[in-house]
């Protein structure tokens, strides 16, 4: 269990062919891998840029090798995609079971979905172009990043009926969240001086105190 | 004037060598178009995937034609970035010249900066990746962007201290900014039935209110 603001937050992993084997979570560790590799790549040259030997040479892997795990480029695109929403998915049925009141499931929303950019994948695959993607595997990409912006507007949408966020458009309150949030993938460097804790409480007590009602008088912390 | 919200807000135009000559006036005009066309292409299939050939004809012309406007694809995407910053920043300038309160001052900035987004190439051309520019052309495009930043933290700073905005970081505040407005380049669609004033004005509403010591009771206006 992970220690976030005033609150634990359990991260979920999904599950990437993870069965009780050794042998099939070594091929799932490496998978991940694999997958963060790539992701960086993307994100540096872009899809078509990127070539799948320098994404082998990274995980220290031959050309070859890596075709054992993924049929080829757009199969690693499919998977990035794939892994960061099964872990935004995740996070959201947590954060939604939970029943709190709605300015507390956005917080605990924002300081888990901050980690994810900042702590898997660098979270570049969940901005990656999708236009690589063949008709198939698009559509079942975008249902499952639909559902997550739909789990987020009905976060909203509750808290503006109780009263407890101000009245306004739900869709533009939440793509505003989520471009401050998927953007940390930009310029967030896990070397520099800001630890992904700072980042996830501060977007938190920003993005929540702009929609309350009643926000606290000061900051929760003066720096 | 355009009028935004509460305020009027004269849009800037970067000057694309415009002369007084209307020739030279056609070919700046021409530039422009050649930008929008590529920003668009750049962004749904990354540098590397997008083609001069579709570059040029999507504004009717022919791939010889268009090397008569720019060098080769590394000169316009250099120049796309060179037009959006360029009016980001005389954006900037108008703003901090006017002498406002920091909050003002930051709405006038987050309104003008969406519509910039919305109107102007439609933003893409600032999130664009620079990995694909020569060194000297990066270094140049860099230094604009991080003077734009430097400006958006000075505001921020100012309202700190003047006790305006809650204590934080600034940086992070700014990066905040910076990624709801940019992210708008992902999901805006001009035929959509979000108007780009609406937009400007639920984000100034949305992202101020969240710094604001002070903020307003409730939101300026019932949905």
């Amino acid at each position: 269990v992970r220690q976030i603001g005033r609150e634990n937050w359990e991260p979920v992993y999904y599950n990437l062919n993870v069965r009780s084997k050794p042998r099939s979570r070594r091929v799932a560790a490496r998978r991940v891998a694999i997958l963060r590799s790539a992701a960086a790549a993307f994100r540096r040259r872009g899809f078509h840029g990127a070539s799948v030997e320098a994404i082998a040479r990274a995980v220290r892997m031959t050309k070859g090798n890596l075709y054992y795990y993924f049929a080829d480029k757009e199969a690693i695109l499919y998977a990035c995609h794939d892994y960061s929403l099964g872990l935004a998915l995740a996070l959201m049925a947590a954060v939604r079971r939970s029943r709190q009141p709605p300015d507390r499931q956005l917080r605990r929303l924002i300081e888990g979905f901050v980690h994810l950019i900042t702590d898997e994948l660098h979270g570049s695959a969940l901005t990656l172009e999708l236009d690589a993607l063949g008709p198939a595997r698009r559509r079942r990409i975008v249902a499952r990043r639909d559902r997550f912006d739909r789990g987020l507007r009905a976060i909203l949408r509750r808290g503006i009926r109780q009263g407890v966020f101000v009245p306004g458009d739900a869709k533009l309150y939440g793509f505003a969240i989520m471009g401050a949030m998927n953007w940390i993938a930009r310029w967030y460097d896990p070397a520099g001086p800001v630890s992904s804790n700072e980042i996830a409480r501060t977007f938190a007590d920003y993005l929540v105190r702009g929609l309350s009602v009643r926000p606290r008088a000061t900051a929760p912390r003066t720096p």
